[in-house]
């Protein structure tokens, strides 16, 4: 929605120039902009610059500035440049090449008639840096003016069909097309959109007083995001133990840069002789109540609190499947807790959808208890 | 390629009835099977039942035995059906119902003419095992014989660039549509497709003639798997120390059902504290030679080997980014290394692409390293 634009369409199509050429002639007929992606790189099967040759009736030509500015890019790497390489100086005449700050495969911007086609690599990160640093700007200048915008609530711990049958109301009241619900496994996202900053502040105001506490953060990537910002205001540190999502609760974590100033560390106690071990947990209780109990979770959590030496403490430990469950403890069943400076708070759930489900609803359960604690702590 | 079908297109487009109604529309006039996803759920913004029954010209009816199977998959979870839900009960006239293993969606499957439309949950574990257990016998009796087969070669600890420069020369021998090269950061996937197995053997047997001992596995979803089974095969285990990548590797071993007869757990020492107090690395070291350092990553690794109990314990310790970069130690500097056991392996290097590219470059290249590693001692 910025700049106005709207996505009519997304389309993947092979690696063949005639598909790739086809699909862009279609498209020119119907919209302003067409952002193309991958098939810019060095292998037989990047076929892009071909492609919109074709499609737009051009020629390609190599490029010496552009060959030259790729050997330097090797250059930095302390590599020569494959001779694969050399096809990415190639360019459709009257476009402008786009310089790749994060990689080696130039991207290309060229006018048609009154229609614009923008070719980016499908590296995500080269794309995304080129798309912000070098297409947004044209694109600011092209489109002027215009303000649809959008802003996102995050929810945490609850179901998307549970947060649509209480919001539903609002879709009368703002307009069907304004709301659009995404739901992922223990996270649920809202993404209102508006004329304008007023415009969204009214609807965000009348969906928080449905929502109450369930919203997690605005405009945010994840809860990891939301509690590292919290803990950092307090100058509060936090460790983790993870038995079933096996790491994914500390790699979320550290996929935010400047994690490190409140994340300490974490034990990954897949076995029960580490649970012991490096946490704490006194071979008894794992004895009494097995792995995955309330018992051993709260003392997962105060363990890595405490041995790892940080202010709060997380932990996890379930059957996340597919095998691995009895009549009693199911696939599916998962035990978190919170140990902070004051007591160890504590859920449990039989979450469904397989592993890869179970592993994600976990790790959005524990962090969203951890953001009402540190809430409820005020 | 499974089943002789040829991918032509994927197309994503809103969530708006007339969009995808406009697109299956026009698919069915070009293609034999057209598979929608997502759409299905309860929320106001799933419009794939009302889309293919205005782009079919059919009618949409409640059906009860679907609305009591809704109800009873909540009941399952001890909750009661929400009103939202009601709308998953509507059918396609002429369609089957695909009922949902793993959620609680209905799919649909519909003849229109002799082109066959099939819609999936977009809930990707949804998805797929409705695809394999519902979708794939009809296909297989609808376009029975038809035998392209797909094989797919896993490179470790390569550059795509430099991959393709190798096997260029046999996209000439074998023909260009027939090899398709995939990069990821620290891992290479190049799909081979054959008339048969015959065929796809011999192709393999040329490919791995050039690739040598980078090829890591075939048909295997990563390095994880690969690594995995080799440590079963042998009846050793594994142990893994992480600070810059924070617990993916632990959590991508993981995410591979089973990992628990090999893997034991880590340790994720994001802080100089927990590698000291958890790894045993001495303070001497951490201060003489930075935590990013040859040292610091052989102790890691000897250290999770020996704390965790493990045969063999593989640790990253690097620079990922954005900050936290200096002159002579730049981001993107990452050292890992291997402990066995016999001695200790140790590689280096500088990765490019920033934070996440970093940090999956080093996961992909420390279970190249081991994997490595055992193939050596045989």
């Amino acid at each position: 929605v910025r700049f106005g634009i709207q996505v009519v369409e997304k389309r993947v199509v092979g690696d063949s120039e005639e598909a790739v050429a086809a699909a862009l002639a279609d498209l020119l007929r119907r919209v302003d902009l067409v952002v193309l992606t991958g098939g810019l790189g060095p292998t037989a099967d990047d076929v892009t610059r071909e492609a919109v040759a074709a499609a737009t009736g051009r020629e390609l030509r190599e490029a010496p500035e552009v060959l030259e500015w790729i050997r330097a890019r090797y250059a930095d790497l302390g590599r020569e440049m494959p001779r694969v390489c050399r096809q990415m100086a190639l360019v459709v005449t009257g476009s402008r090449p786009l310089l790749n700050s994060r990689g080696s495969a130039p991207g290309l911007l060229l006018e048609v008639e009154d229609r614009l086609v923008v070719a980016l690599p499908g590296v995500p990160w080269e794309m995304e840096t080129m798309l912000t640093e070098q297409v947004a700007p044209v694109l600011a200048e092209r489109w002027p003016g215009s303000g649809r915008m959008a802003r996102t609530l995050v929810l945490g711990g609850v179901m998307e069909s549970v947060v649509e049958g209480r919001v539903r109301h609002l879709y009368d009241r703002f307009g069907r097309d304004r709301a659009t619900i995404l739901g992922s496994p223990g996270l649920v996202r809202l993404v209102l959109a508006g004329e304008g900053g007023q415009d969204l502040d009214r609807m965000e105001t009348a969906f928080r007083e449905v929502l109450g506490a369930d919203v997690a953060g605005v405009d945010v990537g994840g809860l990891e995001e939301v509690v590292l910002g919290r803990l950092r205001g307090r100058g509060q540190t936090l460790a983790t133990a993870e038995s079933c999502t096996g790491g994914l609760v500390s790699a979320g974590l550290t996929a935010v840069a400047g994690a490190s100033e409140v994340f300490v560390g974490g034990v990954v106690s897949y076995s029960n002789a580490i649970k012991e071990r490096l946490l704490g947990v006194p071979r008894a209780t794992l004895e009494a109540c097995g792995a995955v109990s309330e018992e051993v979770a709260r003392t997962m959590a105060a363990g890595a609190r405490e041995r790892l030496q940080a202010d709060w403490g997380v932990a996890i430990t379930g059957i996340a499947g597919p095998g691995g469950g009895t009549a009693e403890k199911p696939v599916g069943l998962v035990h978190w807790a919170v140990a902070g400076p004051g007591d160890v708070a504590h859920r449990q759930a039989v979450f469904g959808g397989g592993r890869d489900a179970v592993r994600r609803w976990s790790v959005n359960s524990v962090l969203d208890l951890l953001r009402r604690e540190l809430e409820g702590e005020g």
